[in-house]
């Protein structure tokens, strides 16, 4: 029995911002899927395999005739489907000829891809991403396409915000995270991390958020939605202003978004954004933020960029070493069990150990 | 058994241009074998393993002393039949000290070398590729030195001149192509594709060159030689004058010319010329259709490049998808089937599975 | 059972000169395994694995807190033994939560750390190599990080000094080198090739050196201690001063000094120097010689390592093809011996195969 992937394949995951196709031919590789897309007149994307049927050259490489593909080899044209509907020199088509087709959803400014099994393709399946949808939240976020790691170290990176206090020091990190308890719920779908700090010093970035002085109660919600979508509800409000109970109106409210898309085992699209609540019509504030976070390596993404391509290297150079797990990785490792559950129930076959279930 | 590799070993094989092997030490990678070859004083040439037998320091990094190669590490010298003539620090030699020598042939200004057996190195069984002489026709061509596609691919690229209409779209491609007719000859070593397009409006490129308006018959003859030469006859004579029944007085005659070397299982190196019958003397033309086919990435046959190393780089992704075939890669197909008999005649194993041939 | 790696473990290897190793976070790789090396307060070196118990991620890529690592993810914390100190967000720490600690010993100048069985590390068995210290001999030497050849090759370089003849033409290469009788000598942990050439020319580098007119006894002593360093007692005299006999005071001394560490099993760190007990005060010619050895590719040294790793390359794509070996290599059979017996006692398997011992 094949060994199955580190990711199930009945699944939606983000394949690009939706301003990003245009009625041209873009390659993606998902889930170790080579996949070119593009949006038809209709204003429908399309996503067919990115490779011809006759001689294997990448359909991107080809050019758009209408809503149909040419390819840019032998001329051979596929349809929207992956039906060829011409052929060089010959009258009639080989009816098996056809390239793959992949369900396609748009929703929340992403366009999602099922690289599985199309009668399974629930669109109520898509995750629940409508912090992005720009109206409630507002943000601008990008994606870090081929990011050299396991999709699943991001969801780790993303599950405890512990690495903020020794990976982002002097932004978002802060001892009173170390310190701070924290409980972790989950379904059969999700799961969920929440940390409250009460009455701490805030850190910088969000004392400059807050605009106010005085101690605050600082919030970390983090929701994880099987197989690799993340939304962390952070912010801070003036302590004793009853936020802990729901009332957040003398705070500021943030939520970062990461839509992870595995690219190969050991590679992935990371889609992110920054939303928030507040200042909402402030572009300058907006455009601070997104550098804040990417910014040519100095970003708070970048810090945790070099670290995770630094933690890939060493599992692949290790690949005995089992990893070991603290009381901070609770919520780690529920998401990945949910994972292996649904890798699990796709493939027949116990999921690949996750080295950070052990 | 071991799987054969995807060449023939007993067969001549261009291994560089006559005017590029002087009295100084090159390398080349033939057939996954590496050499190093060089001119005697008496005109000839060598060419021996690129390995020295003492610590397999290449002796390409050595130096010529006289006809003979001396190894840059520890000064052990090999005369021009790979035997050993002198060890340092020892009176005798032993008997067994040598490398390979390979036969070597110099023909239409080609080296050609046979990598198999040394005893089957018949000089008759060089291809016929005089056209290259310099003399009948004339042209000045080059080498693509470590193409990274599979030897075959080329083969099927000129085989099929289809893919002209979709590659070479506004120079020599032509719509005509891909409608008009075709038939495929072969003998045991050779096959030959036949292509008329009567009655047609010339393509640019030969619409200049024949310097005259009105229609043409244009033709297409391509001629295989195995493991991997091919000759294309092209041109085009104004309709009506005679040129399918064989007077190609009213028209202008070019050859594309091609020996495809293995430099391991997957890159080649592409020995090319564009050869012509008219305005022989003109050599603003002769550079004119060098530039054409090759020009810093704007050529046609730069153009065939990033479509064959594309290919190549899928079908390494993809190595269990089939090609599917066409009946435009009836000639390919034969080219394939002739390679695999000299393959398999030689190692007494069936080729391996030729996945165009499928 | 699994293969060996051509190297022991149980031994001292040099992991960086002296004065590279401050109160800061260090990376190497020795023998395979991924270290960090750092000063601590009290002036003794640490080092330990450069991965974290927890992810995995290098502990170099963290910071140093007074003779503590901190971990630049979650913050673990290990002291200089590699117990683990400090865990974010909990109270009581994993006793089995550690890194491994390396055994380290400072002498002749460099930083020395034993890669095997900590309790076997005996300070006793650090190679000799007082030659480096600094006072009765004085020269500025190096590393080459990195090299990218088995260390074995570097050891086969240096124990046959008949190279420098075809490699260092026109320096200290000399055909006297080659015609000269040598002897080797060996003990259970050394061997010593030794070769006098009387009455000779000398090269252009050491008549320079004598600056006196005259034919010389040249001496190449060179000395090996098993796994991997080398030391060359190295000179001239004028002939018919005693030199063979033990007077060296109408000649000049110098010694080549080579500290080999397997960096993998093929690559390595080469520590080098060229010390010398004439003119010891005179800076310019310190500088001068090292010059000579390591000059932005044009040294002797680089002349050598363009010939390693070459022959590395070349190994690697012939990898059953065997070495053959001439009287010039007895030497560096023995050290290979040596070198296969550690390693057959410290596994209990038979070495790998060397080739060159075949």
């Amino acid at each position: 029995m094949t060994q199955p992937k580190p990711f199930p394949l009945n699944a939606w995951y983000a394949a690009a911002w939706s301003h990003e196709i245009v009625h041209e031919l873009a390659a993606r590789t998902i889930c170790g899927k080579d996949v070119v897309l593009y949006r038809k007149s209709d204003g429908a994307v399309a996503a067919l395999d990115d490779a011809c049927w006759h001689r294997l050259l990448p359909l991107s490489m080809g050019r758009l005739q209408g809503d149909h593909v040419v390819c840019g080899y032998h001329g051979l044209v596929f349809n929207d489907a992956g039906r060829c509907t011409y052929m060089p020199a010959q009258k009639t088509i080989n009816p098996s000829a056809c390239v793959k087709a992949y369900p396609i959803a748009e929703k929340h400014r992403l366009v999602w891809i099922w690289p599985g099994d199309p009668a399974l393709a629930d669109p109520a399946l898509i995750p629940d991403f409508h912090w992005n949808d720009g109206t409630e939240w507002v943000g601008e976020g990008g994606c870090f396409y081929k990011l050299k790691c396991d999709y699943r170290l991001v969801i780790d990176n993303l599950m405890d915000l512990t690495h903020e206090t020794y990976v982002h020091a002097g932004s978002i990190g802060d001892e009173a995270i170390t310190s701070a308890p924290f409980e972790v719920t989950h379904t059969d779908r999700t799961a969920t991390v929440t940390r409250w700090m009460i009455d701490i010093e805030p850190p910088p970035f969000w004392k400059k958020q807050l605009g106010r002085e005085g101690h605050v109660d600082r919030w970390q919600i983090i929701y994880f939605q099987a197989p690799s979508v993340v939304v962390g509800d952070v912010g801070v409000a003036l302590t004793g202003t009853g936020a802990p109970q729901g009332d957040r109106s003398q705070g500021v409210n943030g939520a970062f978004l990461a839509a992870i898309t595995p690219e190969t085992e050991t590679s992935c699209h990371y889609f992110w954004n920054f939303v928030r609540t507040f200042r909402k019509d402030d572009h300058e504030l907006t455009a601070a933020i997104t550098k804040a976070h990417v910014n040519d390596g100095h970003g708070v993404y970048d810090q945790d960029h070099a670290v995770l391509e630094a933690q890939q290297v060493a599992i692949d150079r290790n690949p005995r070493l089992p990893f070991y797990n603290l009381n901070i990785d609770a919520g780690a490792l529920w998401a990945r069990r949910l994972i292996d559950g649904m890798i699990e129930r796709e493939s027949g076959a116990p999921a690949p150990v996750s080295r950070a279930a052990e």
